[in-house]
């Protein structure tokens, strides 16, 4: 019997392929891998559900950690909103569970490596990307990929092997994690319709401003006000759940999926774009003006690669290599109000502010040089063109 | 006596400069260029306050038309926001006051030209390229940065030669222009404090959503809902009227000067950032990635380039071509809903679309390709990643 | 009956489809495209094969004049090099090649385009992808990728056919075209073996070192010395003519193949080679620093995309836009000694040149300038750091 | 009385300063940098003018170490050709012997430092802007830029003080150094002609080829053939002495100068040609397409900015350690054979290679994916294009 292992993340598809693949005779391995988009009491049911389709074994696994280390983090440093609005919170998720799957498949030997996923969006090539690079020729099984079956389908199929799947609860397909929930819906099939209210998974409770500190060390949030965090991640999600009720970070992304096509998803992110711009007003004090540029360039594709699966390309370390290098300086506090729907960047504290650092201030009068010696600076600046007006008159 | 040009705003500094330049003999010729920010009534008062402060003469240009066409419609095509924040209504505008001054004293025969700019901000060195780079040889004067004059003096000086200056009206320095309106004052020498409310030009005095469409005709904003507009100037400063009450595109731009200080300066621009967001949202509709990614990197340095003065390096003509040779499918309507103190981008409609386009939605399954093809489309994807597992396990 | 065009080069491989496919009832149309590679009589011959093979028509097209207009002319302009060596004459050509049958396809109403690629290389790419873009829903046929039949059973299927196919003339694989001709054989499949001296397509015959002027007009190669020709397609090949018996353009090209592994190939381009580099160096006296780096970062990546088939992307065009705005200066000759297998870059003559314009040369003192112009200058450009240094030294 | 540091070089310029500053009063202590381009016998001869012509102190410190592994190092990684010709080799070592002449004015305690470049050039601006950001304020001393004196003043100076200056050698200006040998002449002050064969600084000797194989190890050049030698320094100093003789390395360089004029220079640098080119084939071998890509984006990049003295900007370390991270696969041995004025590269040997990793060869079918995976992916590739056919045509 051929020993499998399917990335479960507990919805119809990959319950579906549970019973699917068992009733083939597979060996199925269930494994749900955590990047912060869980809770305990989901995790418990989904591993009653899996055990309960036939799966052989059942695990889950909490990446959050890595998740952070080796991904969001430089998703900070690099500023990365694709197309400057979307913080790539089901790229960046999707790739390290494609990536622990492989890893657990190896481990554990199995035959082949399985993932729910339709042939129409972006995830299909990130496991599959994942799953050929695992370093061991792996099966890659895709049964909603290759069966083309309708929602109605699946329920029928798995209701006929004694599961009752649940009512939809809502019209939109959620994806929640540590970076960010994205929202799929009618909607978002349209280019020109926004989502309603009532489709963000977190209403807007708040209704006065609220002060907020963020503090960061060499570019990496630590946590924010007064309150102590156990690590990064901790700070994240105390962030999402202090910010989230303001309805801050929501907006709808449109881009291209590695397939070809455009595509439009909501998204409501509040810690992630709250830490990112803050991050970035830190970076415009304390870093200079060809880091803030070679930067901005670098992160554009680095956003753009992993969005596309691309994460194990050597490339990815190297620019990896140059974002860790650029924020020994990025060390301070960014002062925030939280209006709903709204944040305003009130300023920043830090030891590296390169503003007014001794000089004086803009537009102020200072010692650092004269007037005589920016005529001499615009004097030389102007000498290329200046040459090239002689040039062209004599001809 | 030496004929000479000044780059007359008005303002004490360049009046003090028409005073103290005749005093000192010079024929001084006072030139206002018109950038979109100066009233009739305005005009009049600054040609009758050169006048009566010696000027041998006094003229203003409208050059709001050219200063569209050459420059800020560039700006539009590549969504030029600086360390995407700030418009660039300054680093713009005074480019041109600069280029048409240089122009005026070349036809008019003067000997020099003369500036107000002190030796501590930008806009000395992008008056003094613009006049080295004239074609003619011109005397560059400048009183300001060589006197170090306090406000007090030269209030005291033009007291002395029988010129009452008025009391300043705020605490504020404002430069009101086309694309934005510019705001220093106490806070935005600090690195922490955010601008009180009144310390804006426009007032927030909308308190209902309203509806707006944005349109847009090869990458240029045409006009806005069902009016008409005579050209995009027009178009500009309606929307700018219609939403600056909204406090629309206000925000703090932490950069970096010419003179290699960070500088720090308030801006209300609520047509140029509407109008930059509604067309980059039409683009990632319209566009294909790769136009994306590469608008994205030149505009970035096209930006930083105009900010620093290099306008009249001839590169910027081949960024130029590129960035129009891009917005050819940019066509369409942009759907927005102003908030008081934000917006939303609801959605676009164009005949461009590049979503949906025929081949079904992201998402959902269609018939312009296969889930086998794109299972190949993996498998090739990988083989660089394969190779080099392959080449590392062998060594 | 089907009616398809094949894409007809007249070797074994595309020889064999002609009469697989009217074997398997195929209407088989013939098309050679030719980019300046064939002999009339090679032409010819191809001609009487297709037909005597049951080619239902055949046609001979020269697209040499656009091949080089909407396409060499940029290569030229971008100083292409593929990894700073390859012309990428074989990426071009067959892009060429591949649209203009699919636009034959098209314009006679074909079902279907048939290529002779493999599976194993560019070329197939850059043909699905050409015939995928025509514009129609074309099927496109495979029989040697699909097949996958040794060169022997193609022989011996021609043989059976009543063809009897010429023996091999060379153990050496070529493929010659206008910007240069390809090399293929044992030693380009190892990594460390060069080309023996008799592998290159033209012998070494010249002994003597020769003078040689290359002449350009806005950055387009016109002629060399005092002859008149009939447009860049008619120079280009009377250089190569004059050029390839110094052994001047071979080298071996190392680089990724758009199917992810790494090829190797020996190339010889004389003309490509000497037009790149003139033209090169000219544009180093007549273009200003900044367009001389963007040309560069755009140029490398406009000749990955080309050499990968991604001619149609809409970003090459706004590339080529690029490119051409930045050519109008570049006009002048450039004086070249061509000895045996290298040549040297002598120096250029230009009324567009910017060294000495005016201003005296390198090293040697002028007016445009001061000694304590240059202080300021460097005043300034030390100010970041000085600030940096501050900051660092007060923490 | 002031004490000064003065970055002396033997020439007459220093050599001029030591008597002139000494004459003015300072308290004159001379350095003497070592790059690698002066032999024990010079130092020699260099120290006992200084102090004859009055230095309070003479100095030699050999940097050659630091230089390689500070800078020469990522040249290396980076190929860094400027405009693909140029290593850099006096923009490169200028820039270090002014950081250490400023390092070691600071350590003693001195007032200000001294150099004898002329207003003319680019050394200028290296000199100032290291002095500059020595850490602490020095006053910068520049007789000869300041005195604009010609060579027979300043030899008449000497005189009258006792010392004869010796005739010069030739004609040509000499700048030797471990990266390469730069000169300047009568020629390189025109656009239009090449150097004499006698200016060369080493004259071509070798008549016969020679094959030659060049070590890397993570980048590093760490030898050639089967010879050991003590770490890269010494490695590159043994192949230009081997090299050299070939006529190798040989070009003029056309460039823009920090001060904005054009400048053209010969140089020889057979060693540094030679390992850059070699480590950039060995490179083809190992990187992906990617990290060649960046590299090259970056690189070209990085020397602009080093030629430009701007080493010691922030942004230069994040791309050191990009490149750093690249090379972790550049391992292996590089086959040269080298010819009178030229030399082929003939190919590699390396663990890390990439090209037919087991994946078969370029051009040769194999088992790492099929004829109809190219089809998917040819299809998912064309899928924007026929997306914006499609939409093109529903218009």
């Amino acid at each position: 019997m051929k020993k499998i292992v399917l990335a479960y993340s507990g919805g119809l598809d990959t319950s579906f392929c549970v019973k699917h693949l068992t009733e083939k005779g597979y060996e199925v391995h269930a494994l749900t891998v955590d990047t912060g988009g869980f809770s305990p009491s989901e995790l418990k049911e989904m591993e009653q559900r899996a055990l309960k389709l036939g799966a052989a074994s059942y695990k889950s696994v909490d990446v959050t950690g890595e998740y952070y280390d080796e991904c969001l983090r430089f998703l900070v440093y690099g500023n990365c909103l694709r197309y400057q609005t979307y913080p790539m919170s089901v790229s960046a998720e999707r790739m390290f569970q494609a990536m622990t799957t492989a890893r657990y498949a190896v481990e554990i030997g199995a035959d082949g490596v399985a993932h729910g996923s339709t042939g129409a969006g972006n995830d299909q090539v990130r496991f599959d990307l994942a799953f050929e690079l695992s370093g061991r020729e792996l099966e890659i099984i895709t049964p909603i990929r290759d069966l083309k079956l309708s929602r109605q389908e699946e329920v029928d199929y798995l209701a006929k092997h004694g599961l009752q799947w649940p009512e939809k609860k809502g019209t939109y397909s959620i994806n929640a994690g540590l970076w960010g929930t994205s929202v799929g819906g009618a909607e978002t099939l349209t280019s020109d319709k926004s989502l309603p209210e009532d489709a963000w998974p977190v209403q807007v409770t708040e209704t006065e401003p609220r002060k907020l500190d963020l503090h960061f060390t060499e570019g990496q949030f630590t946590g924010f006000d007064d309150q102590e965090f156990d690590g990064p991640v901790a700070a994240i999600k105390a962030l999402e759940k202090l910010a989230a009720p303001f309805g801050i970070g929501r907006d709808i992304h449109v881009g291209d999926t590695i397939i070809g096509i455009k595509g439009r998803v909501g998204f409501a992110a509040a810690a992630a774009v709250l830490i990112i711009k803050g991050h970035h007003l830190l970076e415009k004090h304390t870093l200079g003006k060809w880091q803030l540029f070679w930067k901005e360039q670098l992160s554009n594709w680095y956003g753009m690669m992993l969005h596309e699966g691309q994460f194990l390309d050597p490339v990815m370390r190297d620019v990896e290599a140059f974002l860790e290098s650029s924020q020994t300086t990025v060390n301070g506090t960014v002062h925030v109000t939280l209006h709903p729907y709204r944040y305003v960047l009130d300023g920043i504290n830090s030891s590296d502010d390169l503003l007014g650092g001794g000089f004086g201030s803009y537009g102020e009068m200072n010692n650092g040089w004269s007037g005589e010696d920016v005529r001499g600076f615009t004097k030389i600046l102007s000498v290329p063109g200046r040459i090239r007006n002689a040039v062209q008159q004599n001809k």
